[in-house]
């Protein structure tokens, strides 16, 4: 078949829409059709060059929602009509991560989907004739897309694709850090550092959990509004602060419960550990540095017992809780809403890339 | 009262035994027979100047067992003729850590213990009627001393206290460590770096527990057969091995569950992290760096699910589990008696420390 996709075709260059070929499903493969799908800062990242795995030409984007259209040989979870969020992370419910309980890290088809390949090696995508690459197995960047059965998660029929897509990545890695990752318990103090998507998302799932003090970190301050509304008690600009840590301690009686680190900067990634309450705090980072840089230390933060650990796709087994996060959503329980800024056709996915760089959007999405 | 015990006067000096004075208890206090104690790399680290909180003169030793000689008002958990381990770490069951489900380290008296005092402020040692300073709460290296009541597990009586003293400090850090800080899981691949005390502790708590592989690492081979016997199942040496993180990868098939630093060296600590398994791999930082040195990693390895903690008295609540560790001993669940590799009345603790310091004691003990 035929679809229109945004392609990727070289580094640093804007995406070109294009229609390209779309082999259907192999066993246990489904096709997919896009109704709707972000575009993220690792989208961004991966077309700037800057990510040493990113590999062109290719169809970008990886946090979509569509429905089944065709189901290839085995496919048992999932028939034509199902609604879908596709799963940069996927849960094949069989290897040895997936059957540890302590990690979401799906490896079954790690290696292929870093070369932008389908599992079997191969990519269903084509263009004059030459095969154009998947992209973290999701390609949402496409009208239609496929993806392994184990790299879907089935979703209720009422929720909006416009709004659930975010699910797809941005939504799952905050909420999920809060909610599977760290397992914030109700009355915790938390602390946030980066009041961006991802942060906004970690205060509304602290709100969401009962969290106590729900503290913002941002040099910014237009950010504090909208993170007011999702749930933070307390703001903190670390230019107005002479000891950040210092003014966290104050604020927490002692230091945070539970501390996130969304920004990416491993300065901030200390701080986050550092304003952790002695004895238990435990400090998250989610946000991902720049290539080579480390994070450091005294060991006595540890020994007193400060934790420090990590979170990637919230903690999210895809298939078991991208369906309770939609739950979640309509319920309620979680501001999707809001965070969506902006909507665009396909062809204007460009400008949800400058957007994105000129920071005035949290979120923007493509509609098919 | 008088009492005999080995005074240390001045940083860098042997220890002196004298006749000293020493007051009965006050109320909430307790006074102990001393009827064994260890002799401890920590004793040494302060004896040695190093320690930027040791103060002089104190009665140094915090690794005793002994015998409840008087009660001082209001104390209602020990009665004379109680057999007790005094703790460095006291258990209160009221601050806000003792009733915090995530530590150890209960503050109730950490301010006082810390400037080697009593509680109330004051020491209850004199010579020639100038004060000496407690240590760690404990001085054990005194024929006797008070305690407060908080800062006694009370153990069974028939526990040998030439034995069982040792785990007034290195047995509970290291078989701690295993059991509840990182509460090992049967079948777990364990690395431990260092096969001093504490990591022969460390082996035998995961040893105890079920661990599958427990893997030493230590640059003394001589290390191997009493490790061995307390539970090791593969041995290896850094130096005769080129790339230690890919050895242990591969005898571990992908990474350690557990691995425990025992050493106190900041780049043994980033390779106990990083030989941590994808997903789920925790690495506790038991040993005690230099002032100011810093540990460092790629935050990569913790965003991939690595888990970054530490130790201090092995996570023991001291009241609750100590008493459990000695049943453990009893039960020969763990082996205390090869550890202990020297024995010698108070008048010769000088020499205990020389064996440490040249490598020939796991654990010299002081029978009073």
């Amino acid at each position: 078949m035929e679809t229109r996709a945004a392609v990727a075709f070289k580094a640093g260059q804007p995406l070109s829409i294009e229609t390209v070929t779309l082999d259907g499903p192999r066993p246990g493969e489904v096709l997919v059709e896009i109704k709707a799908t972000g575009v993220c800062h690792t989208d961004a990242f991966t077309l700037s060059g800057d990510d040493p795995e990113g590999a062109f030409p290719a169809i970008l984007g990886h946090e979509g929602a569509g429905v089944v259209v065709e189901v290839g040989e085995g496919v048992k979870s999932l028939k034509v009509g199902d609604h879908v969020i596709p799963l940069y992370t996927p849960e094949c419910r069989e290897c040895d991560y997936c059957l540890h309980p302590k990690t979401n890290l799906c490896q079954s088809i790690r290696s292929t989907q870093g070369q932008g390949l389908m599992p079997d090696g191969t990519s269903r995508f084509k263009l004059n004739g030459e095969p154009i690459l998947h992209y973290m197995g999701c390609s949402t960047f496409s009208n239609y897309t496929v993806l392994p059965e184990i790299a879907l998660a089935k979703i209720r029929k009422d929720a909006p694709f416009d709004k659930v897509c975010y699910i797809g990545c941005g939504v799952t890695t905050g909420v999920g850090a809060v909610a599977f990752d760290a397992k914030v318990e109700p009355g915790s103090n938390v602390v946030v550092f980066g009041l961006g998507g991802i942060g906004l998302n970690v205060i509304q799932g602290a709100r969401m959990v009962g969290a106590n003090k729900i503290i913002g970190v941002d040099i910014n301050p237009s950010k504090v509004k909208l993170a007011k509304q999702f749930g933070m008690t307390d703001f903190i600009n670390p230019k107005e602060t002479p000891d950040l840590i210092e003014a966290i301690m104050d604020l927490t009686n002692g230091g945070a419960d539970y501390s996130f680190e969304c920004i990416g900067n491993v300065n901030t990634m200390r701080q986050a550990l550092e304003c952790c309450h002695k004895g238990w705090g435990e400090s998250i980072i989610i946000g991902v540095a720049g290539a080579g840089q480390e994070i450091s230390t005294r060991p006595f933060q540890l020994v007193t017992g400060r934790v420090w650990r990590g979170s990637a796709f919230g903690g999210a087994r895809g298939r078991t809780d991208v369906p309770k996060i939609v739950d979640w959503y309509m319920d309620g329980k979680i501001n999707i809403d809001d965070l969506i800024t902006h909507k665009m056709p396909l062809d204007d996915i460009n400008k949800a890339f400058d957007l994105m760089h000129s920071g005035e959007s949290i979120r923007s999405v493509i509609e098919f």
